[in-house]
């Protein structure tokens, strides 16, 4: 494999006019997308448009003027597409943290004969904290919280959980689960599932309706391109939403905000899952970026995102950095989000030195390097450089430069 | 008072220049700051260089370099003098509905031998659809919510209900409580305030340290300009912090969120506070705003606020507009907030109307027209001019106009 050839992929590569939606900083190569998505044009433009005009221009008319009261509805109507779920049943609002603790609390009511939530010990650590503070909260014994290792969730299914809590993708290693099977798995058992598609969500597809999932919550600034921060979004099965009762009913969640009722009386719609005001700048930027799903098949993306990876890993393996790296992803791309993780003991300084080289990967602690592959805008000959950069740190060794082994607060 | 002696006071206005800072639509006065607080020029940089600079160029680098994770406490340092306290006791995040419902679960908590929250039935509908949801959820009788007529507050306290919950300017007549007193009673009853400060923030000197208060809530999108949706804030005051397990406990509540710990352990600082990842850009601008406020004097504010609204009472009055609007505030000064309510059959059609003239007020069900006194960007000169057009609207009865009836969805 050389240079020509993976150049070659690029003419080929049925999304390669899709990187033009995106505004890059020259001469970088983003490897970070599974961490923050990228600005896109359309965003970059809507940025001004809402702030100029709706806000500065327009003010307290945008409400209605520019329909910021929908955006909930509306963006989570974007969303639902890229899950596999039919109109009504996806909503953008707060974080997922919080989105999260509403719908444990829904799920664990509506199954309230049963005791505990079911997770595995390596699930995404907000998700076990919430769970936490659900289990806390509720401390009448109603609520508790069972991690286990991966294999073990058939034998513990059999246990009879109220809800079964588990990440599509991981985030360390993009090891993925069978949602379809262990939701299967998991209602024979009378338990109710919440998937977290974070990292899944834009580069996997997904058919939650027809899996039969019960409830889900994802992030969008990650392959969704939502921006820094930008509101979560949360799914509840149709046939759930009647009997949701979730606990942050704030006015948002009114069935009529605007009338100042003194009651709260839920709205019988997906509405009744929000809370307070929404970010309207945030959401509106996660509003445009999500343009550039539009008329794309996500089974699409996940080709492109399988290409990316494994030509990544060949590249590597060519240039014999697999033996420097361990790799902790799973080896086959059927089990595998759209990322790398690789274990070093040096993985923060390597990570360094790699961005001072313009190729920007991330580090988890304590040892995990990880190579995000976004197929909307990263190319082909991206992975060339990016492997060529890799394979010089590593020989010249200049990760375990002190200069490279500063620890930032946050990466 | 004519328009010449009106427009003196402009001259002598302290405050004349702070207009400048702020991006406000032509031709048009905005009486409805205390809805939607208007674009400041900072914010309006401030979004560019997020969106191009810090997201579009730095990425996933700025949650460092730009210090987008220090944002939630760091916006929250700077509304601290705002409320009148000292350091470490006032953070940014998520909307009021959320923070209130945090609060309000920590407050029980701590006061734990205790049942009820009590409040007004007049209190601003979020912050009683939480406590409605609070008690739902603590549905094993250990909460319930007790609504009374603002004069019952003393009487009532002498039950001694765990929390006292209150917000402390009207959101519909701008009648404000002396949060002084109110909190040294609920003290002496051995019940705990939560006081909702979103009307009064940025336009009444607020001594919150001083006083005493316990917790604390507000918005940021009124007179505080931070943008529309921006994150809200909470207080809670030193002594009780490491008492407080605030139950939506999300990996930025953590101690150390980027270890990625498995069990929570929640920050022994502010930050505890926290839940999911802020939106940033949301943030960001409100951050931004807050600069329109440094070097300010809250009382000089106060006293432009009086100044403004007495005006407008006395030009309506010497118009002979009084007669027609049934005024609902407060007449003293003294124990109003920042915006003057009137009662009128045809409320809708009068804010109709005015809006029609480019002066923008707002409407609140069944009747109410309410105008908002913003200190930092209206001039005494638009008071004599919306005055004027509201003596119009009432004279030549336009806001009869069918099209001046039309229900929008949202004011």
């Amino acid at each position: 494999m050389d240079l020509e050839s993976v150049q070659k992929l690029d003419v080929e590569d049925p999304l390669a006019e899709k990187r033009k939606e995106f505004v890059l900083p020259k001469g970088k190569i983003y490897l970070d997308g599974n961490s923050l998505g990228p600005l896109t044009l359309v965003a970059k433009r809507r940025a001004i448009e809402v702030v100029d005009k709706q806000w500065g221009n327009d003010l307290i008319a945008s409400w209605n003027l520019h329909s910021w009261i929908d955006l909930p509805a509306h963006v989570g109507q974007k969303i639902a597409p890229l899950i596999g779920a039919a109109a009504d049943q996806t909503l953008c609002c707060d974080s997922v943290s919080v989105n999260l603790f509403k719908l444990l609390i829904c799920a664990l009511n509506i199954n309230n004969e049963r005791q505990s939530i079911l997770s595995t010990k390596d699930n995404f650590p907000t998700d076990l904290y919430i769970a936490e503070g659900v289990q806390r909260l509720l401390n009448n014994g109603r609520c508790h919280l069972e991690l286990v290792e991966r294999h073990e969730l058939g034998i513990r299914l059999e246990e009879k959980p109220a809800v079964l809590l588990l990440t599509h993708t991981d985030f360390r290693t993009a090891a993925t689960f069978d949602i379809e099977e262990l939701t299967k798995q998991a209602h024979a058992n009378g338990t109710l599932v919440i998937w977290d598609l974070s990292h899944s969500v834009g580069v996997i597809p997904l058919e939650i309706d027809k899996w039969e999932v019960d409830f889900a919550v994802g992030c969008t600034y990650k392959y969704l391109n939502g921006g820094p921060g930008a509101p979560a979004f949360l799914y509840a099965a149709k046939k759930h939403q009647e009997f949701c009762e979730q606990p942050i009913t704030g006015w948002m969640g009114h069935k009529a905000p605007f009338d100042f009722d003194k009651k709260y009386v839920a709205s019988k719609r997906m509405t009744k899952f929000l809370s307070g005001t929404p970010p309207v700048l945030s959401m509106s930027m996660l509003d445009a970026a999500l343009v550039s799903f539009e008329k794309i098949d996500v089974q699409q993306l996940r080709e492109k995102s399988i290409q990316l990876t494994e030509l990544f890993l060949s590249l590597l393996k060519q240039s014999g950095c697999l033996e420097k790296l361990q790799l902790c992803s799973p080896k086959s791309a059927e089990t595998r989000g759209s990322q790398l993780a690789f274990s070093h003991q040096k993985g923060f300084g390597i990570c360094q030195a790699l961005a001072a080289k313009q190729v920007i990967a991330d580090f988890r602690s304590p040892d995990l390097l990880r190579f995000g592959f976004s197929p909307l805008h990263l190319r082909f000959e991206d992975i060339w450089h990016s492997t060529q950069a890799i394979k010089e740190v590593l020989d010249e060794g200049m990760y375990l430069l002190p200069a490279f082994n500063q620890r930032l607060k946050v990466t």
